[in-house]
């Protein structure tokens, strides 16, 4: 089984400790520039994005989506992001890891590589889990419920989506995300999908993500409200 | 598809670490008159109401419900928040993202503007899912239904709805809110509305906040007893 | 609708923080006179008990139950609790809003007043869902199966109950509340009620709190197994 | 309904912050001795053991199992180990309060007193929650399956087995608790009961508990791995 | 029934309060060698294995998998951790306990020793859980439906698996773990098990907990980025 060409992808979502925003500003500042350079380090090799969540949820305030053809650099990030003064003072609120894998329903390009659509406004994230009856059905009956699926999303031509896979390496089975410019236009999609054949096999599809892109500087600075202070990588 | 008049919600619920209140009553002042400033700023181009949920609930003390036709000034105002002094004390307890739409099943003004309705005593809101079998249903039959519903609704008559939608953008599919100046009359509605055969198709509608309607001033004055001092926005 | 004589029922449960009992003794005895003096306050006017859960729960030490016509005096009473000492160091574990109501079922009175049986040494607290299945049967059928439920009851007669109702004010549908002498008494009720139909209908029963009663001093020297100081309200 | 020799019977499980670890060793000692003071100050007149669950959970570093014949003597005990150093750094973070009842099933003689059983190396407990339809059988019909589920236990005769009943007042309906010198044994016997009629009216029987006998000073010791000094009750 | 040969296994997991990275290097340097001679320690008697899980997940840092064949020396050795600097500042976020047995599905050779494996890049854990329909099928039909699953495993053939069991001493009822060097290859296994008619008797499987192996010091340089210093066991 070949396995050239599949990716890591790793989205880590961090909640800042409000202890944090006692510190001195300065303090800060360096916090967040340490982490930054952690992030400009890989992105130099790797793919990278930023992703503030900052008035869209509560629970986490940051997310770092990173991708690898291999754990070790990604393993490597995070102790070089707990190095960081930022972590000190920070959980991982959420993480999901997973794979890519080529879809056996579609022709689906594989998010290997950040793909055209990946520098739109908004990145939307969540796990997902099917019901095990989905995986008792004979393939070319999932096949012909996927399609219906498919076809509802080719209307909402705008939205580009990215699966990808989790059997096995963490709690959940996919970790689907989505870009989009327009959150409104998603919406309708995800209603009027409810209604599809398909929709009835989901188990779980929460916690989910609005995740605004950002730079990763202006992804930090969102936590405190001040700018942080350039880089050298 | 047009997006036009549509408008992000953001409902978000505070709760304050007990270590605060060990604070000298100036900085809690200044902490407080911060947190007012951004409240206030935002408020003079958009909607936005406080409500205090000290005594009606335990898990979280303060609302702030906010509105806008783009994501950005709803993020830009939780920047803003997170540099006040209240926010190295605060959690982001509960937070519901949706967008208005308009209903297929009734002629429910969209709750874009701050409507009549809105400077009654108490706001009750809650997340709402409904199940997947609703879904199913051809939409006659859903419109059957949720005539049933709209009717018990309608001998109420002093109790306003707001419904906004979240597929997609968050965990709920629907935050629901009313405006009521009698609980006890919102209670016998909802009890009743359990015999209707809609009430069947609910999921899960839960947690379910008693919000009291205050300004962003006489909400963070709950919180510690104490009066926030006038602020210049 | 007439609403004369509803009153709000709140059950407010506190967990101390272990690190309030490293505060100094003196400073332990002015935290709790302060509550006790925001409870005695409130109860010259309004119905106020309290009853500590030291030995019975570990998620929870002490629950204040107050009524009042009103939410605003009850949203008061928690105001000047925040402003005590106690509450730098407290978290509402648990909370219950609710509004009496007259049953359909039986001649049970309001708990509107502290009724006779207030004293007895235990109450014993829980919120109560029923299934939705419960909500389609006819009137007629549910009064056939909740006489069958209360006719058991009857035969533990030295237990009362108290019966409030939360639809659309709190998660749950009711607080359910005991006043019993004898704990083991309510047990052998409970356990003859799970073979009753009724028992069927039910969703969800839990968290239950065996609530020892007790003055506000005594409740709170219980914190910490010290004598709160005389309070002068 | 006679009452005569019905106890009540705490189980306290702790888990202490690990910042206690950072008190100096003389502290951590005081700390101990206060809470051991009060256990054998108890253990004078009533049952109390000490159990250590170091390396077995880890949600949970002690528990305390101890039975009166009246909820007072409980309440004050934990009224007194708030008392001590040790609980200003320590949460309850299980509770399970229950009482002794003569079983309808078999002659299982009650736990009142400390049993010969009671000195095995080794003390599971959990709390159960039966299904609801398991309620609805008619009482022979019940008889017979518990036969069958009795029978099984029979075939381990080294392993005993205690119940007790938490009906209405705390939230699981039973405390099971057995006595083992063999875990290998005892995870023998729970494995062949999957396999009875019983087992398939569970609804729940988690979290479980693998608890080391242990002297309360033992148990105390082993959460910072230094010997407690000698206490004089 | 004999005993001769079964382990006790424990998986502890970690989670740093990131409030320890603020610590002085020397501190830091210091609080990882006194926990890895404790595990040194143990090792030279027993079998013990460390893991990394930066990168993997978020809930939990590093994981300690021991094994002997009885409870006492797994209990002291948490006991000498709880010693460690280390321990002040970290929780065991999730933890099971089980022992070996020998399957009566398949020649699967007991984990009782390290086994050649042992040395792959990454374990693969998780606590699972089976429907209690399953264990009401007789016993040649779950050795049917047992052996389709193991058909699928052996088509993967460079991944081992280790089962070991807890009903009764933990709260799930298998703790199951998987050798392997590519997750690709065990993520196309777990997938393609998903069609299998035993996968429908799962009741859970999650949380899943990808762990990078390491040697102890590794494991625990991964948590602040910096290099142990040298143990003398």
């Amino acid at each position: 089984m070949a396995m050239t060409g599949r990716h890591f992808v790793k989205f880590t979502f961090l909640k800042l400790d409000p202890s944090w925003r006692r510190r001195d500003p300065a303090d800060r500042a360096r916090d967040k520039a340490e982490f930054a350079a952690a992030c400009n380090d890989f992105g130099e090799d790797h793919f990278l994005r930023a992703y503030s969540l900052v008035g869209t949820r509560g629970d986490t305030d940051l997310m770092i989506r990173c991708s690898a053809p291999a754990l070790d650099p990604i393993h490597e990030l995070h102790v070089l992001l707990n190095q960081s003064g930022l972590m000190r003072y920070a959980e991982v609120s959420q993480s999901y890891l997973a794979l890519t894998k080529e879809s056996v329903y579609s022709d689906e390009p594989q998010p290997l590589q950040p793909r055209e659509g990946s520098d739109r406004k908004y990145l939307i994230v969540y796990p997902m889990w099917k019901k095990r009856e989905w995986y008792q059905l004979p393939p070319e009956e999932r096949m012909r419920i996927m399609r219906g699926h498919i076809e509802v999303g080719r209307r909402y031509g705008s939205i580009e989506i990215n699966t990808a896979y989790s059997f096995g390496l963490d709690d959940q089975e996919f970790v689907v995300s989505f870009n989009a410019d327009d959150p409104a236009e998603f919406l309708d999609l995800v209603q009027e999908l409810r209604g599809t054949e398909s929709s009835a096999y989901t188990e779980s599809e929460t916690p989910i993500f609005t995740c605004i892109s950002a730079s990763v500087e202006r992804a930090l600075d969102a936590l405190d409200g001040e700018t942080v202070p350039a880089v050298q990588a």
